[in-house]
């Protein structure tokens, strides 16, 4: 085997690789979850699997950081991308939980629709971060993240009239609480999807 | 037309006194929303032009800061002052987009009184900014920034006796509801006022 | 008197302990104010008094932190740690008050089993902070920080069990309303307690 011209460093980019499988994966997951209705604890922890992996994944990227002298992107960014990437696939457990604590048997309209956005989002989020091991790709990036801040403010139009109709559509206080929380948590994803391109995104510039 | 001795990189202080205006005039738009108990789409749209205005004038910091080589102040703390100064008046967009949401058309007795200490926090705040042009005021700055440090304590109170007298003074959980998320978002408005004002502070006792 | 061996700045660690004992006098207050389920301005007072006394302590790290120039941590590892621990000690302040603005006169079964994890991960957070005068006792160390992760993860539970009881025991919104409130901010101490664990974990391995 001759001597190899790719960095060892350029491994940063598969473990990233590796954390947008996940977050892929857990999204999948929850989209089934809420299509089926089927919030129950079996459900719930193939979320948890899945967010344990990507635990694990996120873990390596910071070890290795903490051995690598060079490194194919600022060390400060690394850490970063990584920690706020691994917190979008924490969210999906988060709201996963949640459901499953309020007892969630039916589900509301508008969150059909939320959760069509939130996984639009982490798609482009993944080929935004996939597409970071060639910055010579930067405009296609730059339109991935785009699209994720698109979405984000879509998302927020479509939490405002979820929760104006949360409060003239029943007088059941205990629901309203229920779905505003679930609301409330979905726009945090989709916030969180937000951050992590804004980080993508300055990666690009920096790198012009 | 000769030598300007005043560098280009005072424009900086230009750029705040026109964040200054900006948080001026979403105070002033709030308040008069609340006056008229007035939470209309058209009187959110009021606040939300603002809101884009003040962010452009951000945007234009961040854009200059990455322009210029020599800052009157540290690269980071212009940063965070523009980000938390800008984030005031995005919290006065979020409250009032909160209050069209909950379709609150009655304002609550204690609120009257929260609005006119964010009110008086802002005009004192955007003084202690305005200020900063000339360090040598930094006695007078610092009074204002005492005084912003003043009125989140003063909105500390309220906020509890006027969320204590929610729980007592009705059974209707979904207007409790209501009332406590839009207590609990004012109390953030005066809390980022003092975080601001903090800064504003720091860089004071940096300069000394 | 001769010369001293220890220098002036091994003061930080005097007053970490004393950080340290105002953070379990603080939880010593609260359990005995929920035992007692006593949350009347009189005991509200006690807590805050420690309070006062926790933030002068913080502020006189701050204030030597400015004036010394070689610290026995890292500059900003000692202002994260200090900031940080004493908001452990405002969180009780506002769990405690937050019962005093709810009302609360009997205390939620989980809850009580909830303070008691809350007394134990104080306890081990502060036997870590202790040590950290003797980095060579990192071992030690790890062990009380991983203890406070530990009951950090257990806190999860319960809160997660103990909401989902309130949803499923009544029909009473404002109830529910107060303890999901009340359980979340309890997480909130639990996952600061965590945070400063990390802090305390990461100087350990900087030093090692």
């Amino acid at each position: 085997m001759g001597f190899s011209l790719l960095p060892k460093e350029y491994e940063f980019f598969d473990m990233f690789d590796k954390l947008a499988e996940q977050c892929i994966n857990v999204s999948k997951q929850f989209c089934s979850n809420v299509d089926n209705e089927n919030f129950s604890t079996e459900s719930l922890h193939k979320i948890k699997d899945i967010e344990h992996v990507a635990d694990s994944i996120t873990f390596e990227i910071f070890e290795k950081l903490n051995k690598t002298f060079i490194t194919p992107l600022d060390r400060e960014d690394i850490f970063s991308l990584a920690h706020e990437f691994d917190n979008v696939i924490d969210l999906i457990l988060k709201i996963s939980n949640m459901m499953k604590i309020y007892n969630i048997d039916r589900v509301n309209n508008h969150f059909v629709e939320v959760v069509k956005l939130i996984d639009k989002s982490i798609s482009s989020l993944c080929d935004a971060v996939r597409g970071l091991r060639n910055l010579k790709n930067g405009a296609v990036i730059n339109n991935h993240c785009s699209e994720v801040n698109r979405l984000e403010s879509l998302g927020d139009q479509l939490r405002n009239e979820a929760i104006a109709e949360l409060f003239t559509g029943t007088t059941d206080a205990i629901y309203i609480m229920k779905w505003k929380d679930i609301f409330q948590t979905s726009e945090k994803i989709l916030d969180q999807c937000d951050d992590v391109a804004k980080i993508v995104g300055s990666l690009i510039v920096k790198q012009a």
